[in-house]
This record gives structure tokens, C-alpha cells and sequence, in this order.
């Protein structure tokens, strides 16, 4: 994949296609995001397109508490490393694809996060070595049911309703993610505003550190952590993750 | 796939390759675990094959502390409700693979389990239709770096560590869960004993509550905790898992 470009998978006819994103048009690609891109020569407009979630992770990786003042507003201890959860693939949804507030939680959580997609199988990689995995960055969205977090002690159920992993516009290549301004918005009124400068453990100290434990799949995502800010949704209520060189995802959520 | 056979998955030519277990004998299947199974007419000597997991899940999703005595020597509440977890697909090994030993632990335990083997998509079910979506049942050890569990707190890096999900045999289909004897050896000598009878969270029960949560896959294990008696495990240990009316799961720890 070409740096400086901007990925995305649409839907048409049934099928999942992929394209690349050229002003207000996308260029259709053949092939999925781990190919060489080739133009087919099709275009489309971009706001005629159902966009889909840009991968199909196997996996999303995602780490807690990884900017300082988000762990002080959860008046959680810093970690001395990563400290790692699971989200399923079942709970990834793409731009504008609803989240659904389930009815086990009073309170369900937005969480606007830095994601790293991998381009390549990765295993044991060093901190100099991780560049080479990255295929893209993207946004995501780590939404929780923050009263079953509390109350379960272990997060996983929280994290990992349904359509609680929104991803997505694009995958934008060849982006250094060290110092991006990330934004989370809840009906247009800013509520998270950073800058991944700010994360306590860099990517290339995160990718290296997971892939010590499990390899990591071309697709997967690693949450990168969600700045300070968070807080609760409603039915009706629209939530942005903006991040920098990359895009805006949106979504509602519905009861 | 009819009840009261034993499904097998075994590594031929490079292909991964499916049959069903007739005495010493394996008659190999065309297809697949959830397609209806198809004799070839090939026979193969189960002695002679590479088995493999007899699944590829998409995810594993756990229960912890689901054996009031567990939760008992885990000094543990018991949990009102299932206390989830997930451990990732690339944790996955087959029957005689080998559990990795990982350089960032100090103990690693067995943790012998009864797993559930998830036949069609199943979502918010009710639990008396959990048997229907059930394929069948298999063996799991849920390995486990005791210590990066404690220190941690949440439990995903312990229980995430590729070769931490040994699988199998086989997959028993048209078997009853809900009273079978459980029995974990290591090296030989009995280290847990019990019957799943003594859960507290019923198979029905387990599935039912996680579908509402997360769209489970076919494919997709569920994990039904670990009876008392967890220990830690040295390199060179083999640790077995068995399980009355499905088979016996031998796995060899190394450094």
C-alpha cells in the first residue's frame, strides 16, 4: 500500500469492495487492503457509497488506561505496562452503522481511540522492527457499558456487545501517529480533545509488547487507548471520533 | 451432524481434512464440521495421524470461577453472573502440540475445562434453545500465567499467549453436558477431579447470557471454567485433560 493514501471498503451489490479515496471521488481498487492497490478504473462519488468498516479484524487488541489524565478521571493507578483487553469481531460496525444500547447497562460509555491496523503477520517484533506490520491508522471507538465494567471487575462483557467496536473512515497509509490531534464530539459539542503525543505507551512500544504475547493478523487493530473526556451516551445521540490525517466517524446510537 | 459421533480434524498433505472416529479407525469426511458428513470411503489409522483442533474458532470466550471450590482456592467472590473473558483465536493448538512456555512469566498453570462447540450463528437465544445451536462438546485447557493474572488484574495477557488454548480431540456431538466427570493429569498423577455438574453457571445458562452480549459464530468455543485443583506446570510436563464421553487432550509444556 502506497504511503500517504487513504483506504476504504464500501458495499455494492451485496459485495465488499475497496477504494481509495481521491478528493470526493474513490478510485475502486481490485483486490482487499493487503494487495497492491490496482484502479479497476471505476470511480464513484464518495457520498453516493455505504461505507463498511475498513478491515475485518480477526481480533481488536486494545489497551487500558494509556494517557495519564484519562487514568486520573478513572482514579485508576498507572499502569508499568500495557494492560491489555480483547474486543470480538462481532463488535465491529463501520461509519454510520448504528450502536445498539443493550439493555443489560444503565450507562453505556463513548471512547474515542487511535487505532493501528496490522499489515502482516507479526510475532515477538522489536519496538525498531514495528513500522514494517503497520499497514494504516484509523478511528475507532471503544464503546463501553461502563456500569457492567465496574460491576464485573473484568471488562470484557462491557466491551464486547455488538456493535460496539465502530471503525473506520479510511485507513490512512504512511501516517506517523505520534502527535495527532484526536477529537471525540457528542451532538457536535467537543467532549475528548488530545493528542496521541500524550499516550504513556507509544505504538511501537504497544505492537511490540503484544506480539510478545499473541501474533498478530493481518486486519487486526490495536486500540491504542482513549484520552480523557469520556463519558455517557443516550438514544439519538451521535458521537464523532475525528482524528487528524485520517477522517471523522460517526455514529448514532439507537435503544 | 448426527449425535453420538466424534468428529476429528487431522493435518494430511498439508490440507487440514475432517473424519469421524470408528474405533482405532477414522473414516475421513468430505466437507467440513458443519456440513452433513459425507464418508469418502477413505479410511485412515487414528495412530497414524497428525491431529489438529478439531475447530477454528473465531474467538474463545471464557467463564471464569465457574466451580464454587475453584473460586474457593482462587480466594475469589462467587460471581453473581458469568464473570467473561475472551483469549484469542492464534491461542489455539491441537491435541500433542506443544504449550510455549512465555520468557515474561514465572508460573504458568493448566487449567483443565469442558468446552462447548458453537454449530450455527446464535444471538440473544433463549436457554431453552441453546441445544440447538450447540455441535457438540470438546476439551480445553484454559493455560494461564498465574502471575501476570495477578499483577495485571485484568486477565487478558495471562490467558492470550499463543499456545495457551490446547483443543480436542474431538467433538462429541449428542452428548449431555451437564454431568460429565472432568479429570486433569499431570505428569500422570490426578490433579483435578470433579464433575460439570458442580458449575454453577449451566451450559444453557452460559450460552444464553453470552448471546446477549456477543453474536457467537460456528466455530466459536466457549469455555466453561476450571474445576479446583489448578497448579502450575514446569518444561517437560505433559498435562491431560479428559473428559467422560469425549476423549483425552495430551499437551507437552515447553521452555
Amino acid at each position: 500500500m502506497p504511503r500517504g493514501d487513504k483506504l476504504l471498503a464500501f458495499s455494492e451489490a451485496g459485495l465488499r469492495r475497496y477504494g481509495m479515496l481521491a478528493g470526493e471521488q474513490v478510485e475502486v481498487i481490485s483486490g482487499g487492503p493487503f494487495d497492491r492497490p490496482t484502479p479497476t478504473g471505476e470511480v464513484r462519488r464518495l457520498s453516493e457509497l455505504k461505507l463498511l468498516a475498513p478491515v475485518q479484524p480477526s481480533k481488536a487488541v486494545c489497551v487500558g488506561l494509556n494517557y495519564r489524565d484519562h487514568a486520573a478521571e478513572m482514579k485508576a493507578d498507572l499502569p508499568g505496562s500495557p494492560l491489555l483487553f480483547l474486543k470480538p469481531s462481532t463488535a465491529v460496525i463501520g461509519p454510520d452503522e448504528e450502536i445498539v444500547y443493550p439493555p443489560s447497562s444503565q450507562q453505556v460509555d463513548y471512547e474515542s481511540e487511535l487505532a493501528v491496523v496490522i499489515g502482516k503477520p507479526c510475532r515477538a517484533v522489536s519496538e525498531a522492527d514495528v513500522p514494517g506490520y503497520i499497514l494504516g491508522l484509523t478511528c475507532a471507538n471503544d464503546v463501553t457499558a461502563r456500569d457492567l465494567q465496574r460491576s464485573d471487575g473484568q471488562w470484557t462483557r462491557a466491551k464486547s456487545f455488538d456493535t460496539f467496536l465502530p471503525l473506520g473512515p479510511y485507513i490512512a497509509t504512511g501516517l506517523e501517529g505520534d502527535d495527532l490531534a484526536i477529537t471525540g464530539r457528542l451532538n457536535g459539542r467537543v467532549v475528548q480533545s488530545s493528542r496521541t503525543s500524550r499516550m504513556i505507551f507509544g505504538i511501537p512500544r504497544l505492537i511490540s509488547f503484544i506480539s510478545q504475547v499473541m501474533t498478530l493478523l493481518p486486519g487486526d487493530v490495536i486500540l491504542t487507548g482513549t484520552p480523557p473526556g469520556v463519558g455517557p451516551m443516550r438514544p439519538g445521540d451521535v458521537i464523532e471520533v475525528e482524528i487528524e490525517g485520517i477522517g471523522l466517524l460517526r455514529n448514532r446510537l439507537k435503544a
